[in-house]
């Protein structure tokens, strides 16, 4: 589906510059900086999911020899409630402890296991108080609260958000209506499951400047939260960013850095933390848990009359439920005239949610896309046919947003004519096919590049890389320049070395901080006009810059790159530029359709998933090998979340599958290879087309598993994971999930 | 002397950034960083001063458990003769030793005691070939010569470099003088001293960018050589600048970093080296020796009629004597008609010379301000009247170059007028003056500032700081932007993150990085006014920046920095700026004159300095604690010189005295508060009137020292140091050097 270009660097496939060093083990991510005379810390974490604290002991632990500082919430200034301020509370527990796991002291010794004796020694007493884990018990009246505070009419209650999104007249969409149907949703807690645990290195530095190394989604957002925290001007702080072992929205808070910061300011000397396995999956944000009631009204034609949705979704211990991502993106494929949303973000005593990849989204997009395939069944219409009679096209408007040039029609006639939708299923087997939206981010990024005397160029931008952005930021630098891949090098700069730059995530990095690049290289450009220009005694409006070569208009001469930055020491110094950009967020919306082939074991309930391709829009794929791995990963994810992937709390709040054996990831023996087709419509509004491409594949893997699952059990499935529990079906083994523990089920399969 | 501005910032003397870590030790230097599965690096080195190396048989050290990988000049790109391949060669010879200590081969091990164990048995056949160790006998006929191919005039010699300069005519000049004298010096080779020992890690990455950790004045430059001596782009390789212990001149060439960037490439593991303290003294590039012979002519008014010098000075094993910096500065205070001079740079069986503050300028000074002090005794006349009488003034132009606004009249003014010169010495004691030039550096440097939201500043920069130039250059920007220093912070920052800077040295650092810093805050204010400018409707000329604001031209109203970095992510993003310098060397000159009081103790020839003072201009003193302590430094450094410093060589080129016991340096107990005096005479060439301050103050003491000895025994002075050995006096125990080893020389002090 590539389209032809000029581009001489984007759209190829350039080796990728830091795949060897993490394959051979050599890349340094947030667990390899170490300093002279490092300390280790720990954290105390409550026993229970809800409680106040009454008192904490330190005195014992402080008596351990090797043990150079303890911290609790008193160390730290008292922020306000809400941003930083539930960020420092969630960290370490302000009189009250909100979810099991929750932190409440911190230590810093010589050695991990002094620190964790020392953790031992602490004494805290607790009034325990009754807790809520689920959605329909924290609405219910008299639940008990979590923050008083976030009262909503007056009321308290564990509701502290509701969104409302009207479009056109629902009732008379309804009243149009040949077919209605309705239904309820649910998904459960998922973690994002990066591979690498959170982790820093702090240095605290009394007249200097303080550094922290962290693998962060985002150096700067932390930077300023950590020095809101620890009381300090964003100037005092430096975080330098280490390589990032996953992230896919989990990664986009301090978990530790505040506190080691603050320990390393108590005991004069870095401290190094890292969470152990079950501690990132007991308190470092998974994703939000989902309740949704879903109605859509048709004519037989296919043509959807309107959509109405209500949404639920867990926040966990303090406001963060991704609603928005939810409400922004479950009608937006759509070309309705009447719609409505009602969206809730409901707190409970589990761990604060966090975003997770295409956050809320793919909540939302699993009970729409259902519905509508069973609506397909009742209409006896191909799921393709019927979505592209209802897509929304270019210029189109709905409950999501207006838009300009849009990809999914392109999307569904891809899939249509793709081979594996034209293939035949085998016995057993079923298949559906979903769409996805994510509108994409834009926001906040900075970009500099510097040229070096033999004409090379170093671009520094403030983009965590979690997927290869480097490389694309680097491709599009050298595209700009006109010069050979291997003569530029890009690199992710602390938040000293680059201006300020947003979080790595939404789909953003390549739409903002491409722009931004593309601004810097442009600046180049016009300086390398100008020295020329200034060499040849003309203005820099006689010379044009074309293929990498500034030339004189006037007359028949030219000066390369290399020319210019070679001379550049006796024509004013060096060339450096430096840019910033801050697109709105929803420029390059972006549609993913996906369809997946299931198998389901008759015995047993298994699933397994035959064959699965991917499709869409890229607008432009910069580097379309990273392209098809975001497409894969994402999809991979959204497979594991239909599939196995849950958090299961017993009923005192306490997470009872912390690890990778008892909350199952797929892995690649599970998984057939995901096929991939690249759409490119471009984004007029980025200088290459650019859309972001790293949400949008995991949005409709849910909905496509589920609905496979239910083409081949034919029933449908409305509860995430598609365990062989939650379906009818024909197999003997089916139990009710509240009669086996988390344990025992995992063994099944 | 400080004169009154209307500088906020400037001038005064807010506390360092640096300071509270570097005495509390959590400063990290170029030891101070290490990576998982770090190796540890040693070097093999020669035992003999010259020799041809016949093989090198590593096979029985490779076969050692935990070695690594192993290296010699072999392993490297062989480069052509001159600049980084000198410096290869000198890393690691290529087929002949040239001097001992001269390394040879290098292991990368588990431990540094297993690559030392490993150093024992490698092999090496030599044949040893005669060496020379002394200016006089490199420049025999017939000497053994180092490197033939620096024939000069078709003879193979050791003489490299020749250089002659001219003005007036010194003939006719010496025929107009009513008195004539000539003299010979001699000065030993001596070491900077830093406290730091030359120390770096290397991690190699294959495809990506490999990084080096070093401790060094100059990460650009040392970039570019380790990139060419291992054959990569300077765009593959990251150097990231230390702390740095000190360098003064002598840490501005690599070491040992293209030894560990292959020992890292080779065996896949980051490598640490680091020189012991005896490795520093035997391999680590000191200072030149010289000898020098000066003729000067003068009326018996005072007036100079005609100087003539002649100069050599030692360069060790590999071109770099700093004969450009004796040449330039030996005649530089003086308004003389006719001057002659001819220098000679001489290879010998001893280390590579490296810089020494104000390379080659304070062994050219010591021999004329001691001759001219000689002839003030002659004439009977004070020593700063008749250097008034010759001072150059504004404008005035000799051998040295032409001159602007210049500050040696008011140096000897200050001088004159100092409380010291007014007070009368005590039995024992002699006094003496002498005057110093440096023309200061200018040369490529780059700057790069990101504003913060909250309106704060980082400001990066290419020059290391041996010297609180982070402080300097941080008061420029706050200054320029007008924020207070609180909310400025400036930052070393490395070879990606900021555009190409020259090597800090020869005081170039506040002028030439001074300004790169003035540009960018300026380009930063040009985007602040387009930033209000646009906000209020206006155009940017319809603006203008006061005293921290944005003012509205046409209505009453303004925005500060901190109202529109607020207001930046809505208006284009964060604002950032990057910008170049380029000034030529010498615009920005100067001078210091030094008085020196001394105590000879008749019975043991033991000299101390009892009052010693700087005067000095400079131009305008950024941060005056920091201009003080350079004055300070440097006087202390070259009464160190002048007193006790001297490399002691057996006959076989065996450094007798590597370490800080045997090479005495002078400490706080030996010395008197040394008293500055600040003079101001701006430098039109730089936004601030900056002159460096850092070379000068090593200049004059050499001859301040010997003179005010020569006035106490009666007799001058012309060899360093001033041992009791080296000048008649009436005690007893006067010895010829040479009977003596050094170890018994330094028992006897």
């Amino acid at each position: 589906m590539n389209q032809k270009h000029d581009f001489k660097t984007i759209g190829t496939r350039p080796l990728r510059q830091d795949a060897r060093d993490k394959v051979t083990g050599q890349a340094r991510f947030g667990d390899d900086v170490t300093l002279p005379n490092t300390l280790y810390g720990a954290v105390l974490r409550s026993p229970h999911a809800h409680a106040e604290i009454v008192s904490i002991d330190t005195s014992k632990a402080q008596a351990v020899a090797g043990v150079k500082a303890i911290v609790t919430a008193q160390d730290f200034p008292r922020l306000r409630p809400g941003g930083p301020g539930d960020i420092a509370n969630d960290n370490l527990a302000v009189d009250r402890v909100l979810y099991h796991g929750h932190g409440i002291a911190a230590v810093a010794a010589v050695s991990l296991s002094v620190a964790e004796a020392a953790l031992k020694l602490i004494s805290v007493r607790y009034k325990v108080l009754p807790h809520v884990l689920t959605i329909d018990d924290a609405i219910k009246p008299g639940a008990p609260c979590l923050h008083e505070r976030l009262a909503l009419d007056g009321q308290p209650a564990n509701v502290y958000e509701r969104i409302e999104e009207q479009f056109g007249d629902v009732d008379r969409g309804f009243a149009q209506a040949d077919i209605i149907m309705e239904r309820e949703y649910a998904t459960p807690t998922v973690h994002q499951g990066y591979i690498e645990p959170t982790a820093c290195l702090a240095s605290f530095q009394a007249d200097g400047l303080s550094s922290v190394w962290s693998t962060t989604q985002g150096h700067f957002p932390l930077r300023d939260s950590i020095a809101l925290m620890c009381g300090m001007q964003t100037s005092e702080l430096k975080v330098i960013p280490t390589e990032i072992g996953g992230g896919f929205g989990g990664k986009t808070a301090p978990y530790l850095e505040a506190i080691a910061l603050m320990l390393s300011k108590l005991s004069g000397r870095p401290v190094k933390m890292r969470m152990s396995r079950e501690e990132v999956f007991r308190c470092a944000g998974p994703g939000a848990a989902s309740r949704s009631r879903i109605k859509i009204g048709v004519r037989r034609n296919g043509r959807i009359t309107a959509m109405q949705a209500q949404l639920f979704y867990e926040s966990g211990a303090f406001p963060g439920a991704p609603l928005g991502g939810g409400v922004r993106s479950i009608f937006s494929a759509y070309d309705v005239e009447n719609a409505s949303i009602e969206g809730f973000s409901v707190l409970v005593n589990k761990p604060r949610i966090r975003a997770y990849r295409g956050p809320g989204a793919s909540q939302a997009c699993f009970a729409v896309e259902s519905l509508l395939n069973e609506i397909c069944t009742v209409l006896a219409m191909d799921q393709i046919e019927f979505r592209l009679i209802n897509a929304i096209r270019d210029g189109g408007r709905n409950i999501g947003g207006s838009f300009r040039e849009l990809g999914l029609v392109a999307c569904l006639e891809a899939a249509q004519s793709s081979p594996h939708y034209k293939s035949k299923l085998g016995p057993g087997q079923g298949r559906a096919v979903a769409a996805g939206f994510w509108r994409n981010g834009g926001g906040l990024s900075s970009a500099s590049i510097h040229l070096h005397r033999n004409g090379f160029a170093s671009v520094l931008t403030g983009s965590a890389d979690l997927s290869g952005t480097r490389m694309s930021l680097e491709m599009i630098a050298a595209e700009t320049l006109q010069l050979p891949i291997e003569h530029v090098h890009a690199e992710v700069a602390d938040t000293e070395s680059v201006g300020f730059t947003g979080v790595s995530g939404g789909s953003r990095t390549i739409n903002a901080t491409g722009q931004a690049v593309t601004r810097a290289a442009l600046n180049i450009i016009d300086q390398l006009k100008e020295r020329a220009a200034s060499g040849w005694n003309v203005t820099p409006d006689q010379v044009t810059w074309r293929e990498g070569e500034v030339r004189n208009n006037t007359r028949d001469e030219s000066l390369s790159l290399k020319d210019i930055t070679r001379l550049a020491p006796g024509t004013g110094g060096p060339i450096s530029a430096s840019a910033s950009a801050s697109p709105p967020a929803g420029e390059g919306p972006c549609f993913a359709v996906h369809i997946c082939d299931v198998e389901v074991d008759k015995e047993t309930g298994r699933s397994s998933v035959t064959r699965y391709t991917t499709i869409q829009d890229a607008g432009m794929a910069v580097h379309p090998a990273y392209v098809e791995g975001q497409y894969q990963g994402g999809a991979v994810q959204g497979i594991g979340w239909a599939l196995n992937e849950e958090f299961v709390y017993d009923d005192q709040g306490v997470l009872q599958n912390p690890g990778f054996l008892d909350y199952r990831m797929p892995v690649t023996s599970d998984l057939p290879m995901i096929e991939t087709i690249i759409v490119e419509v471009p984004n007029s509004m980025h200088p290459f087309g650019v859309r972001g491409v790293g949400e949008a594949p995991i949005i409709p893997p849910l909905a496509a598993v589920a609905s496979a699952i239910g083409h081949a059990i034919g029933k449908p499935v409305t509860r995430l994971p598609c365990s062989p529990d939650e379906y009818p079906s024909d197999h003997s083994r089916r139990r009710k999930r509240s009669g086996m523990t988390a344990k025992k089920r995992q063994q099944r399969y």
